[in-house]
């Protein structure tokens, strides 16, 4: 059914079942002007907005709809995680073509709510509009850390070790998977389209002392470089230490594309890139999903260095994504 | 300069001063994965979420860009009023078509700035995106409440009076004003044009008791149906006590309009109808903006009923807008 002919009471009340799923946070979810919700004693709140827009940040050609909640709740998530913090409530805002299948909608949700449920978040308010353009959906996410402990970008210092969590660029070589219809790199693949946040893993760097923190939404290049540039220091990484999945390697091969182009500049991973003073290492040495790849080496401007497998230190430029030179 | 041209970083810290108003409540503003306040205890979070569609729900024929910004931030800031809540941040996201001029984004922010200044609101976080279609602005806002007293619209009770603050329908006959071209009508063209939130009165009424409370963004009508329906109340109101303003009904006259269509279906007047119990009436008397227009007369099934001049009793219908039945 359009969502035109559904009307905007009924595709509200198809929505917002089974959204709550902390409900000693909540004290009134979905349906009046706000919805209230309890902070915890002894925390400070974490707020994060972001949006995706049809054609822009996704499109149906190769993400589905669920998909789509999924990848969108995960960018959300990754914010809070990115903190140390722990997610608490999101609120949605949607704008939808009006001929658009309110089943379309409907699976957007669900995606969304099967993120909130992994993560034992609260769906609590929304709102629905119509809009002449693409699809375009905005989520708000409240978290919290305790006091005076989340962990900021701009604190790395000189001495300590700069790690990521899990593989670096399956995002962006998963994207290139589904365009060439390979059948044999599924994990890469599902790295694309249902990419989690990491929010255990954000908890547990915060524990250990992480000084810095930032989560891979640009590319790796482009989050070290807000890292180096926030802090004042210059940093060096090395190539060699990279953790790429194999199945990057093998999309690599197969496309003569440099697999570290996908590390490097490849976003959308939602890994986290940190710096953790080198008294800290034992802690992240047992972890698997856990990589040292270099180290804050000066004071400086923001430079990021990598020694490269032959040895000889290149710059690394950001090759920021601009959100705006595409039209 | 167009978007596309400038950049989002050059545009992002183009809009990120002058926007903390209460220091006390943020740690960190813009520039990391979150922004980071305090919440006050005690207290109970409000968060609300609104977004606006240039062509649906607002077009720069008949308001400026700064008139859009302040309009929008007074549809947030009016749902925190309708509990009874005290506004304290708030989140923007927008999506930017890449050739709209970069000052008619400056000016829209102007705008959000100029309320949250008045409303000592600080403006901590947000996301700007590009999309191929019409201009599109999400503001998240967080409030608080003491524990326990957020004004709920299902909490109407049999006996309880109806009131509502300011004048019914300024805005749309303020509208059709701008589009006559009046000039002596100065007050309604601004209620269109930069409509306030009624914050003071909202907290004024919780405290002397307020049993339920909406902001009148989809016109009265439509509001005391949603009080009706959710509180299980049958309400009549009496059209000789609704409050309509001196230059609704000049504009009526010359267009042959009724007056009573206006104050009943013009929509985003963002003021507060409530319902009290009768022995706090004398707290309402005395206030100059506060005025009683019927009561709770029945359990029921959510009718509005109105006693006309010529006291004959009618049911009024909720000519509810629907947000997608234009397309």
């Amino acid at each position: 059914m359009k969502v035109k002919d559904m009307g905007e009471f009924t595709l509200i009340n198809a929505i917002s079942d089974d959204v709550i799923f902390d409900p000693t946070t909540v004290i009134e979810g979905i349906g009046d002007d706000c919805a209230i919700y309890k902070s915890t004693e002894d925390y400070e709140q974490l707020i994060s907005i972001d949006t995706m827009v049809e054609g822009i940040h996704f499109t149906f050609n190769t993400m589905s709809p669920y998909d789509i909640g999924v990848r969108l709740s995960t960018a959300n998530i990754s914010d809070i995680a990115a903190m140390g913090g722990i997610p608490r409530q999101i609120v949605i805002s949607i704008a939808i073509p009006p001929t658009m299948d309110s089943a379309i909608i409907k699976s957007i949700y669900d995606g969304i709510k099967y993120q909130c449920k992994q993560y034992t978040i609260n769906l609590i308010g929304g709102d629905t509009v119509s809009t002449s353009g693409p699809l375009v959906i905005t989520l708000t996410i409240v978290g919290e850390v305790p006091k005076g402990k989340a962990v900021l970008r701009r604190r790395a210092q000189v001495g300590d070790c700069i790690g990521v969590t899990g593989y670096m660029g399956s995002s962006a070589a998963g994207l290139d998977a589904i365009y060439h219809t390979y059948q044999d790199t599924n994990v890469i693949i599902q790295s694309h389209r249902q990419p989690q946040p990491q929010v255990a893993l954000g908890t547990y760097l915060r524990h250990i002392g992480a000084t810095a923190m930032n989560d891979i939404s640009d590319g790796l290049a482009s989050e070290l470089h807000e890292i180096a540039d926030t802090s004042n220091i210059t940093m060096l990484i090395e190539e060699e230490l990279i953790p790429i999945h194999r199945e990057t390697m093998l999309i690599s091969n197969r496309l003569g594309n440099n697999p570290l182009d996908y590390a490097l500049f490849g976003g959308e991973d939602f890994q986290l890139v940190f710096t953790i003073p080198s008294e800290s290492l034992p802690a992240v040495h047992n972890q698997k999903d856990i990589t040292i790849i270099g180290q804050i080496i000066s004071k400086g401007d923001g430079t990021v260095l990598m020694k490269g497998k032959d040895q000889s230190i290149r710059v690394i430029e950001k090759k920021g994504y601009n959100h705006f030179s595409h039209d």
